[in-house]
């Protein structure tokens, strides 16, 4: 199994660790410490490493921060995360702080003392974050200290997980669909364009797609840990932990790449003195910024340049998707077919779920990873957006209930990501009321035909319309971007509230997962990849659109639907849709699956 | 009649004035200037005396800018505009560029040459848009200028009309609904919370709004021009002309204001020495943040503080709306009865449309002014947005053809702004199925229900959905926010695709006007003024949703409605604004028309 069911943390982290931070601190003659959730290399997911607000508060969450005082403490967390909080981190060594409301300035404000010294880890924080640290110390008359050696890692030293050693391998043409030295060439220019001299990457997947190489640094995304310049004439250099370099990397990166071991870096950036070096102050921390401007160099602050091509799939990965889709529908398949016939006799728990689901998908052969922990959330666990089963909350699906299921997989040719929400027995009139309601917009936004230059920001409204009918929302974005083969969480494109001035382009991929969720009761979310496209003109039509073609292939549970309130234009989409599923997935399954899936496909 | 029908300008005024301008530049010793359509007060409509663009060039748009330098001259137009400043300025005198695309930078760049002196008036600049023209011209090694005496108004100085002497007069609590002093002293009380000491307002309409006056400086909207000091402990010194003050406004304006003249402004913002000063960089020129600076003040940047208060119109403010519109729907019903009767018999051309709808509106004996110069498009004329009739563009409508009439009106209690499409004789199929596509985009934002914060970015997506599924779209805003017996375009907060994160919130007024237009054929918009509200609540509910209000109440042709088209839900909206239309208005107009009503009005 890929897929583990314990915790990595508990409440004892912070009894047993604080001390050790805080003599660490007096050694360093620090009065305070920051430590963000965030590593060293800004990415969604950490190595085992580099998971120092867990070991020093017991805080498990993908998001957080924590202040260690000399006297006191406090752990910061988001609104999701405020019971998962109270759960991990014993409350009589941190006080437990909004992230967002306020967050650590404010604490800073409150709580930090004139004359105070307060740690941080330049290599960890965003400049834009470090700023309005920088403001809120400041009022309370204390300051910001940058540290060479971060006292959490001193302290940890002995029990500290090693660095990941994943072999970085190549990516194949077959697959990247471009030239590493084709994409370096293009972006080089790019750079050239914006005024720079060269670009220094730190987003693992900015190296990963550049140089057509994938690692496996980070669990769940096939992620190289390092670092690059790239020169606006298309040449680089690459620095890498050597233990990393695979056998064949050194070729196939070819002559105009210099790999370089990572400790190298900071020479490499000292050596870019009086030359324009653009930094995405997004991606990378501040400790760039300051060896660049300590160097002499001209940091020119804009977008990580390989974010948007890299979001822009070429044809061969938009073909891979396709293919990485097929395959993980045969084990959607599968695994809706086992929910439909078993699983309504003898409901699985959330453990068992989780396991039958990458037992099908390891049967292809071709699974690399998952994309992510798979979320199975029974009756109200389903509920809980940000759920992952565990030993401790595991919990049996009972008649009557809803079980979501929300799963993706790695595979070489493509990410997948996909949500299903099934009734064991018989639903209730309000569960099949909320679902109509959000397949209602999740039709609406996979349907929708919008011109060139529209922003996730303005499609986001068509998903959430049909709840806000209803007097009902929910509260996380609409869509995300997606990698291939990369990270299944992609910027810079997303469909939410948020302001965003990312237009949509062909070939970018997002997903279409609105959903509804009541608290202790059930949780709905319908789920598809889908990516952008050139819209079939229509008569009359004056102006070239762009719409949606969906990857994702697997059934939408029909016993949750209530047919009268679809239009007659969403029965239309349902229908196509599904008969697309059986006519694609159905020769590929067992026979018995086959029948199932025409059944469970057929029109509305 | 108010509206006139003749051009202000001609492209005589290139040739005749540019020579004049190049004198006072070769005096003041600077190798070109800056004239950018912007005056002093940085407000949509400018006094005839702050015209200096139109006079420099020719060119009247309501947006653009240019460049004089010895040997050359540039106008800088939008899309809106690229016809019209053909007609209007002299290509031998001005090359016309694109106002967006490069813009003023561009040329910058590249027409000036190493060494060069620019001058600007820091009066006409916002500080953001100056940072982007003095990069640029740094770029071609020249440099920008500011300076004392404007060399346009050094130039036009015989020939330059009057400032304006309009009376500032009070604005009654009757319309207001809120003191002026207890307006003083909560936005004081925010300039506190924001970490000032007193906020320099420069914004004609917050000058207005905050000590409950209105003025007569600039036509179509009642603004006072003057600019205001107020303290975070409430209290304010006006900067008003003395020929402006009307006998009771001191009395009105009460202890706590001093009035003083303008030329006072300067020696006041000197004496904020010391103290930290709130002022609006999109708002207010760089003259104040240079003239602050100098004078030793902590300039704080953030939003004019009474531009979201003034957006959220208070209960007193709805009601006068809403007296306002049945007053409006009157002179907008009998203009229509017209149009259906005698119009469909002998079709008028624009002026006739536009003196009689002004007619009728000046026949409620309430008419302050319009709230803009009436568009009246007949056939083509129509498809032109920006279109103004003119007595050398008027066009008679023909059979078959459409008449686009937007108009607005200012009373006392409030302001209106409506556009009507009307057939005259049998319309086409293609003209029936644009209007109905525009009218469901219309009745998606009309009748949306959304949760607190939600911006009009958001919803812009609802009126636009319904033509993006047919290839079509319309470019411009679907909705602009309206003031109350103030301007007729105020912000914050607005309806369109471009990212805004301002939420729409109870009491605020926008416009819901979608259309489309067919160059050279046709063009379709359809305007309600819709108000902010809290939704009614709904069976299962969950969360408190806010909706629109419909204001504007006037018939929408029916005989391009084509009925088979709309849903059930978007003919239901449909009878029961038309109900709504027969009952209020019905009963204050003549029998014969209030027949009509009851027709035009009838369940599709």
């Amino acid at each position: 199994m890929r897929q583990t069911f314990d915790e990595h943390a508990d409440p004892s982290f912070g009894p047993r660790h604080l001390p050790l931070i805080r003599a660490k601190l007096r050694e360093q003659g620090l009065d305070g410490f920051l430590i963000p959730h965030e590593d060293e290399h800004q990415n969604e997911y950490l190595p085992d490493a580099n998971e120092r607000l867990s070991w020093a508060t017991g805080f498990t969450g993908s998001a957080g921060a924590a202040v260690v005082m000399a006297e006191k403490a406090a752990v910061f967390v988001d609104g999701r995360y405020t019971l998962q909080v109270k759960a991990q981190v014993d409350p009589s060594m941190f006080e437990a702080r909004d992230l967002v409301e306020g967050g650590v300035p404010l604490y800073l404000e409150q709580e930090a003392r004139p004359g105070q010294i307060i740690g941080y880890d330049p290599r960890l924080h965003s400049p834009d974050a470090l700023g309005g640290l920088k403001r809120a110390a400041a009022k309370a008359g204390a300051e910001l200290k940058p540290v060479n050696a971060n006292p959490v890692d001193l302290a940890w030293a002995g029990e500290r997980p090693a660095q990941p050693t994943a072999k970085v391998v190549p990516h194949d043409l077959a697959y990247s669909g471009e030239a590493a030295a084709a994409k370096r060439s293009r972006i080089g220019l790019e750079i050239g364009r914006l005024g720079a001299d060269a670009a220094v990457l730190t987003a693992p997947a900015s190296i990963a797609w550049l140089f057509n190489v994938r690692g496996g640094d980070v669990i769940r995304s096939p992620l190289p840990l390092g670092q690059a310049i790239l020169r606006k004439d298309g040449s680089a250099r690459l620095f890498l932990d050597p233990v990393k370099v695979s056998e064949d990397l050194p070729a196939w990166l070819g002559n105009a790449v210099s790999l370089e071991p990572e400790n190298a870096l900071p020479e490499a950036l000292a050596q870019l003195e009086g030359q324009k070096v653009l930094v995405d102050p997004a991606q990378s921390s501040a400790w760039y910024f300051d060896t660049l401007e300590a160097a002499g160099a001209g940091v020119v602050r804009g977008a990580d340049p390989c974010a948007l091509p890299r979001a822009r799939k070429n044809p061969v990965e938009i073909e891979g998707a396709r293919k990485a889709h097929e395959r993980d529908a045969v084990a959607l398949a599968r695994f809706l077919y086992w929910l439909s016939t078993d699983g309504q006799i003898n409901p699985p728990d959330e453990v068992e779920t989780v396991k039958t689901l990458e037992a099908f998908r390891e049967a292809s052969g071709a699974l690399k990873d998952l994309s992510f922990d798979t979320i199975a959330g029974a009756g109200p666990n389903g509920a809980i957006v940000h759920y992952r089963p565990t030993l401790k909350t595991n919990r049996r699906v009972r008649q009557g209930e809803l079980l979501l299921v929300d799963s993706g997989a790695q595979y070489l040719d493509g990410t997948t990501d996909v949500t299903r929400t099934v009734a064991i027995g018989t639903p209730s009139a309000e569960m099949c009321e909320r679902f109509t309601l959000v397949l209602k917009g999740h039709i609406a936004l996979g349907s929708a035909r919008f011109p060139a230059g529209t922003t996730g920001t303005a499609l986001d409204t068509l998903a959430r319309a049909p709840l806000w009918a209803y007097g009902l929302d929910y509260d996380h974005g609409t869509g995300h971007g997606v990698g291939s083969y990369l990270g299944v969480h992609e910027g810079p494109q997303r469909i939410s509230k948020a302001p965003n001035s990312i237009a949509l382009e062909p070939g970018m991929i997002v997903s279409n997962e609105p959903g509804y969720y009541k608290v202790g009761g059930f949780g709905i979310r319908i789920e598809n990849l889908v990516t952008v496209k050139p819209a079939e003109p229509i008569a009359g039509g004056e102006r070239p659109m762009l719409s949606f073609e969906t990857l994702t292939l697997a059934p939408i549970d029909r016993t949750l639907i209530i047919a009268d309130l679809l239009t007659a234009e969403e029965r239309g989409w349902l229908n196509a849709y599904h008969a697309r599923v059986a006519a694609i997935v159905g020769p590929k399954v067992e026979p018995k699956i086959g029948a199932w899936l025409n059944e469970v496909c057929a029109e509305l």
